[in-house]
């Protein structure tokens, strides 16, 4: 029988990560983390005719580079569980044409990356399956022009804004031991502080951050000082000082604690307003950087709080407000 | 241990159906039906000032309905999972705000209700929870003006097209027995066999019902005969049609097949072209009709498999065409 939910949160013994591939765009690439990423894009085409494309391509290219160090087709993998920000998953849906095997669709906006690698371990930890792919992607360019302008209007950004990542992220996961496991997670709940700018996502996900690492404290009775990394996924410069601000205000002895899109970016001199939103953000800044660190042993265990701003931009036009969520994966050193 | 996928299927000990709620709009209400129906609304606006409000009335409803049964409060639940076709799941998230507890968000098109009810099953089925509630909605007026035109606006409708329908569908499972049971499933690969049109959903998601009713027959060694009922989600009139000429092109005895959007209408009298689609459509024939008929044990067992069209407006406009994907659920009667 396998473990059950201490609260919201639960304790896994079979989970591990095999293998990663991480792609990303130009910005991305010429980052302060653009080393650690396996493919970049010179531009935010990647030989591809619309964004839309070009986003399917990083996220195809981020799965062929997954599965060819394990040297794997997709037929050996038993299942793939994706989310990207595109209305209707479009770049998962449309790639997953191309696998043929079964397709479970998730969206937790930029919260994907935790989601969709949370229910893969549960499928494994389950043994309903041995091996999982999970998969998320994000573009600037079709987020921008979904969510909010075309980047080619050239509309003005507020100060409060944060720039989505442009990059792919597939991870296989298995049962099978190797040097790095994910060995607990935290379900988020969606929180809405009544923020309605969605031009300030940052400070609207902030509260559900601060809910589902509280929570997974609570749960598994653990503090900021048993992990040597907690990272959230998107906050960026005013998110996180939010949430920094939230948990002082409650006591917590905040330690070790960083924001992925503060980590991705270069934020002084790069153009990224707040910093680094969006799935891949999340995602690039764990299977490509800190992922590399654990299986190094340089970190012993990692806490990871993907963001997600449930924004609908037909729910802003009528005036409401923007709920979040943020779901939690813990990637732990194997000794 | 639990079970391990056969192909891509599994049979399952320990999930059962311990309530459900049922909500819908007016020509739902007046079909065939509508009698079975827990909550039927004379308006699509449900009492509300917007569309997309009326449709997560409609769901919020159909929770309550589902929880009164049993006398629980959604703090008594440990997960919810759900799903629809707005753009961001913004009826279930937007909901989700309401709810105390963690949220899956998935999307499957119009196969949401099964891959809702597929995801909460395996959840239960490990052991992780112990009461999960699986829920989709779908609103003909919010559907239109996402993925085609405004109703409003009385756009000639071609003779292909289906009706998406309005309702809601809260199911709440959990491991304790009662009399009916889900008792396996099968994940659907997303199959693209190029059908561009978005006004003939139901041939574009035809090969996909086939791969996954055969591919459940094959992993579980069951035909038609194994069952009192097999239904598909919203394949329609035409798609319905297509289905069976695939079934007998390759010398599948087909018996005892419906489709869920040709019993959900009266096709003749009402209005509705083709028939019935939306996450609704399969959600409300399941457990507002054919799951009282199990209770009563008039059926014994019954396959479910719910269809969708994972089409991207944006990606139609690009002249790509449509993949689509179906995911099944088995009910049974517990003896």
């Amino acid at each position: 029988m396998s473990s059950h939910f201490l609260g919201n949160s639960i304790k896994l013994e079979n989970v591990y990560i095999s293998s990663t591939g991480t792609t990303c765009g130009p910005l991305e690439f010429s980052g302060p983390l653009g080393a650690y990423f396996d493919k970049g894009y010179d531009d935010y085409h990647c030989g591809e005719k619309s964004f839309e494309k070009a986003e399917r391509k990083m996220l195809r290219d981020s799965l062929d580079i997954c599965l060819k160090r394990e040297k794997l087709k997709p037929k050996d993998i038993d299942l793939f569980i994706g989310g990207d920000l595109m209305n209707q998953n479009t770049t998962v849906h449309y790639l997953a044409r191309e696998l043929p095997q079964p397709f479970i669709g998730i969206y937790g906006a930029c919260s994907s990356f935790c989601l969709s690698m949370a229910i893969s371990s549960l499928m494994i930890e389950a043994g309903f399956v041995d091996q999982v792919v999970a998969m998320v992607s994000s573009h600037n360019a079709t987020a921008e022009r979904q969510y909010r302008y075309p980047v080619e209007y050239g509309v003005q950004k507020k100060a409060t804004t944060t720039f989505t990542a442009t990059g792919a992220i597939s991870t296989l996961l298995t049962n099978k031991p190797s040097s790095v496991r994910v060995e607990a997670l935290t379900l988020g709940k969606v929180i809405d502080y009544s923020q309605d700018d969605p031009n300030d996502m940052g400070r609207a996900m902030a509260p559900a951050a601060y809910d589902t690492i509280m929570t997974h404290f609570q749960d598994l009775k653990r503090s900021f000082k048993d992990y040597d990394l907690v990272v959230t996924g998107d906050l960026s410069t005013y998110g996180h000082k939010i949430l920094k601000e939230m948990m002082q205000r409650n006591k917590i002895d905040v330690v070790r604690y960083n924001d992925c899109g503060c980590l991705l970016y270069d934020i002084q001199q790069q153009e990224v307003f707040q910093g680094g939103s969006g799935c891949a953000c999340s995602g690039l800044v764990t299977m490509g950087y800190l992922y590399p660190l654990l299986k190094e042993k340089k970190y012993k265990r990692v806490l990871i709080v993907a963001t997600g701003a449930l924004l609908s931009p037909m729910m802003s036009a009528q005036k409401d407000t923007i709920p979040s969520v943020a779901h939690a994966i813990s990637l732990e050193v194997v000794e």
